[in-house]
């Protein structure tokens, strides 16, 4: 079984780098978030001058046997379009890692169609879709393992190529259901609360969702372990994000987590190994209703609210300007001393 | 008399900015605030394939007569050398232009002090800092005057140069004082609701500030009119910013604003020409506790809350790359018929 190994940051920096913040040019705390930013990024790299290298979102792409419910307003189709798409360069994700610098990797975990590899897609795929989990287990627990391993594989070739903060997306028609069904088997939040939009089920179509969801929960017959909840409900992408997310942090990475669907693997990633938190900054809460809950349950701020629900990974790519000023305020803001500034309030 | 002819943006283009934005591959609305950012700036622009050139950040720097009531924790002295301190290039605002790729304008408005002109500092002065308004006007109305003609000035230099987005922040330890003023005066908050901590006063430094702000409004027998109440309670680097702001939208410019001065400088612009309103983008929602209120009172729904409190313009143009992200999904995204990908919601 893929096991991970993942540490805290030490703590025994964090007076050293307070005392660095507080003495650049600006009142105490005038900086805000990015102050908190600077502490964390400094901790896990233990370092008073930490460096942003080689960001790099990954795009994991899958499909869900639960889409056969009417669970989304979106055919199953687009799924396989749209991971064709993104790196021809026209996609959302697509102008948002060019305009941020960012390497775009498009990883087929599952997708439900033959895509064409030789343009670029990286082929982990596992199965052609997940099995409905209306019915079934949407995947055995040989899938689960190799999305794990997979999903560590394609980190380690990012922190092969210089990599140190990433962050992930999906594309899976479907897989808000799932993240749903995680989000409350995980917090104990009512799957009432739990079930929302996605890309834009009316109200009778959000009431469907949630009957055929919690019929999923009623037929549910595992274990109850979070391994096995994650196999049961998982998406392959899903799954492959989580075991991304587990490497990520064991190799001391900053992670920048997307919105609703990604938020929901971190939550069950954090149900492996509670230490991935420590690496994980927050980038974006999204529209899909369910998303502040989940982020409050993880006691989570997310940096920016700008009711994006594209999924891809393109709120974290958003935040990311944010923490880069984070990262070059503590290396290119003078201090009171070396400016001859009186210290200010 | 300085006067300004500032026109809406034509609506005409709305109907065809929209359906371009709703014809992009993703689920519709699903780029939230990004879809209304672009169609602002396409409507200012008056073109389906807006461009931002050359943004850049002038900074105004003035000094104030109302610091001497004991209204900041900050010295006095911090105005003349933060200002000597930003074209340095080690200040808050010098790394986040930087990283933005703003050009960085500072504008000697009126500080209390011999500036070195010489370092690139704009020689803008007006006085060595305003009077102090509790006990009679801050400026002479021949002072305003300058003030709003230098304001246009700087703007047409800068769009000269080719900027045609631009934002403007400010130093001038004391000025959260008439930015309180202006706003209960001009939204009829009362004043307890406007007055807040500044660059870090306590409650009882707090308290002391509302009571000399009370006695100030107490103490005013002007006209009531906007000029009067710009020109009593004002600071040369705020009445600046209002006539660089008046310019800028005249210019048809987009304006991106800062925190708490800023939002106040904006308001008592449009209490001039409201028409301003139209041009401006709401960077960040910072921490002084009347600017969310005073967002409210305007109807403005600011892009970050990164809890800054800096000034400068660092909410401004820390929200710059959202900004950008709204123009390049407009010309960098592809159209469903164009990708050939099955229109989804």
């Amino acid at each position: 079984m893929k096991t991970f190994h993942i540490t805290l940051p030490d703590e025994a920096l964090r007076g050293s780098l307070q005392q660095k913040i507080d003495n650049l040019t600006k009142p105490k705390g005038a900086l805000g978030r990015l102050e908190e930013l600077a502490l964390q990024v400094g901790l896990v790299q233990q370092t008073l001058s930490p460096t942003l290298k080689c960001p790099t979102n990954v795009l994991f792409a899958g499909d869900h046997g639960i889409a056969d419910e009417g669970v989304s307003l979106s055919p199953k189709e687009v799924t396989w379009q749209q991971t064709c798409h993104f790196l021809q360069g026209g996609a959302g994700i697509s102008f948002l890692c060019r305009q941020h610098g960012f390497k775009l990797k498009v990883v087929d975990a599952g997708v439900d169609h033959n895509l064409p590899y030789e343009q670029g897609i990286i082929n982990k795929k596992v199965g052609r879709g997940t099995k409905n989990f209306l019915y079934e287990a949407a995947m055995s627990a040989e899938e689960m393992e190799r999305c794990l391993v997979h999903g560590a594989e394609v980190v380690d070739d990012c922190f092969n190529e210089g990599c140190n903060v990433i962050s992930f997306g999906e594309m899976g028609i479907g897989n808000t259901s799932p993240s749903s069904v995680w989000m409350s088997v995980f917090t104990d939040i009512p799957l009432e609360k739990c079930v929302g939009a996605g890309s834009g089920l009316d109200a009778p179509g959000i009431a469907h969702k949630y009957k055929v969801l919690r019929q999923a929960m009623e037929n549910y017959r595992g274990d109850g372990s979070a391994r096995d909840l994650i196999r049961h409900y998982g998406g392959f992408e899903m799954v492959m994000a989580i075991g991304a997310m587990l490497r990520a942090a064991e190799l001391k990475m900053i992670i920048l987590i997307d919105g609703f669907i990604m938020t929901a693997c971190l939550l069950a990633a954090s149900q492996l190994h509670p230490e991935v938190m420590a690496y994980a900054v927050f980038g974006h809460q999204g529209d899909e209703s369910g998303h502040k809950m989940l982020l409050d349950a993880l006691h989570a701020k997310p940096l920016l609210n700008l009711h994006l629900r594209l999924g891809e990974g393109s709120g974290a790519v958003c935040a990311y300007p944010i923490l880069d000023s984070a990262v070059r305020m503590l290396n290119e803001m003078d201090s009171f001393q070396a400016s001859a500034i009186t210290k200010y309030f």
